[in-house]
């Protein structure tokens, strides 16, 4: 008999995906709403816009639908390292969704895509269940996906991960940051550490230079380990803003928002900042989590690289009417949220003032 | 003064990425239509449904959005060894618009991902025009998109990539395969090549096995390289198919259609079939390129096998109504299609049955 070769003998298991999408199919349709139509086998994921229909919580006029990609970096590599897949999702969802939070739009539906060497249905199937989860959390559907095996891309145990979301804004309530002006309050979300971002960097310090392990418990972050402060998983702010938006239907009272991610505050707040307003920052008016002094004493690495590169505590901005920073507070405290007047707006050149 | 380390020196080149954003900005601002809100520097991609503007080609009564992901599997090994990549746009935009056009769908737009080793701003870019020029193809705006520096991810020269692309169709005419039945006429749309599944199988048989370069001279493929005949892009089917159904607005002709990715005809046609019904398909009826004979004798590979990885030349599948057969195949050809009539629908159990 000659001596055949197949598919499966040159890396890819056909069989081991069977497997996955058996153990994560009820994850992903416990996602799914009224709108999802579900075609089993379908090629594509399919979302109804149900304009006539009234099932969105808000009547859409002119709907605009709003897009957003991301990954969570090199986060996969220290997740690999502490076999730890099942915050992962929480990362990749956050990552979008809380971008289009930004222009006041309410997601929809999340779609994955995962880049990996060997097809491990266990680990695939805790990270598509995590990144369900997640989407649970942020009122999505998980509509797609794909798991794609390349044991030639990918190194033994490496990943990496790509989010989609897909979210709706009635077109004259888009917050584009046209409205800020001077005298605007600057409010700070608390975030939950590192989020997704500088993780290059965090990792070079860590594991590199302190060659610390996952595992080694630190003294100066209350005696947590370094790996579980690292992977701490990204706030997720969609209820919260998303029912703070329904709350001030007729004044636009939150005149622009931003996701504080690669670049940090310095570098997402003046994205949306009109071109002659700069955002004043006082440093000292909230409490960051223990793990960026650890890191910045670490490196050690200079004050102002640390904001270029993380979040510094503060995961998400809103810029607000100074009269209803009070009342945008309280409810944001209300809604589960840590929130901290950190700034204010002022005359300038879309620049952030770190003082 | 202290040795700071930072961002980039823990291996992201911040400026490297803006270098690369500029140089992709026109061509990916032409693939804009009116529809698309352009906001310098914002955080997600803004796409108008324009319900009430009837911008759309047609007009939806109940728009159901439809979206697909995928990436172009290990056919990113042999463009990074052939250093080529302006062909892969073609294959990642057609992944994911071809299967959506499975529905009836158009597309509307798309977002793509790149995770890479270094960001080389002349490489990226090449790879986002390519997206850019294949988005223009579909019919699709390019709205959105992550490029991701990611050194300990990705080895040296290497990278992945995935798609994100949605579309639209009215949901009455959603097709879905449950209009199929015995007596139906199956077409094949001529693909271009291996498209972008069974790369695993390809390179293990041609680099592996024979030992040979991608810029070999094959006399079994007309003196083409083996590279170039591997690498040739995948087919984007969505101007001639969304023309077809634009004819057909009355009755549904088209009965079901499928993509043929993995798992090749047997594996992806009967995704459609509804329950009752195989489809017969007749081998003999169309004309394949050399790469399939040239893989399968050098394999060796079982025939079987070649059918469940390859597309084995047929790249798209429509399944009509006996009656219109001839017309559709007519229009098809007109629009630039090559279309076989492959086979048959006949009562049976979900299967492809090749003869």
């Amino acid at each position: 008999m000659a001596k055949y070769i197949t598919y499966e003998n040159s890396g890819v298991s056909i069989n081991a995906n069977d497997a996955m999408v058996n153990k994560i199919k009820s994850s992903v349709q416990n996602t799914f709403g009224p709108r999802v139509i579900d075609l089993h086998g379908g090629f594509a994921g399919l979302f109804r816009v149900d304009y006539d229909e009234k099932l969105f919580k808000k009547n859409y006029k002119t709907p605009v639908l709003v897009a957003c990609t991301d990954g969570v970096g090199t986060k996969v590599l220290l997740a690999r390292d502490m076999k730890k897949f099942d915050t992962l999702g929480d990362d990749l969802v956050a990552m979008s969704v809380n971008d289009m939070l930004v222009l006041g739009a309410e997601p929809l539906f999340f779609l994955d895509y995962l880049g990996i060497d060997k097809l491990a249905p266990a680990k695939v199937a805790q990270l598509v269940e995590s990144i369900a989860t997640a989407c649970k959390t942020a009122d999505c559907a998980l509509i797609g996906g794909e798991t794609a095996e390349m044991p030639d891309v990918y190194r033994k145990n490496d990943f990496d991960m790509a989010g989609f979301a897909v979210g709706i804004v009635e077109k004259d309530r888009i917050i584009d940051g046209s409205k800020v002006e001077p005298g605007d309050i600057v409010l700070g979300l608390a975030s939950n550490g590192l989020h997704s971002n500088g993780f290059s960097l965090a990792r070079t310090i860590c594991f590199k230079n302190l060659k610390l392990k996952p595992s080694d418990k630190i003294a100066a972050l209350d005696n947590n380990t370094i790996g579980s402060a690292l992977l701490e998983p990204t706030r997720i702010y969609v209820r919260s803003i998303i029912k703070l938006l329904s709350q001030y239907k007729v004044k636009q009272i939150v005149h622009a928002m931003a996701h504080i991610t690669g670049g940090g505050i310095v570098g997402n707040l003046p994205r949306i900042l009109p071109a002659d307003c700069d955002a004043v920052i006082d440093k000292s008016k909230w409490q960051k989590q223990p793990i960026f002094d650890f890191l910045q004493k670490s490196g050690p690495v200079e004050e102002a690289e640390m904001f270029r590169t993380f979040n510094m505590g503060i995961g998400f901005v809103l810029v607000v009417s100074p009269d209803f920073a009070n009342s945008v507070t309280a409810k944001l405290t209300k809604y589960g949220e840590t929130v901290y007047n950190i700034g204010t707006i002022r005359k300038g050149s879309k620049k952030v003032i770190l003082k």
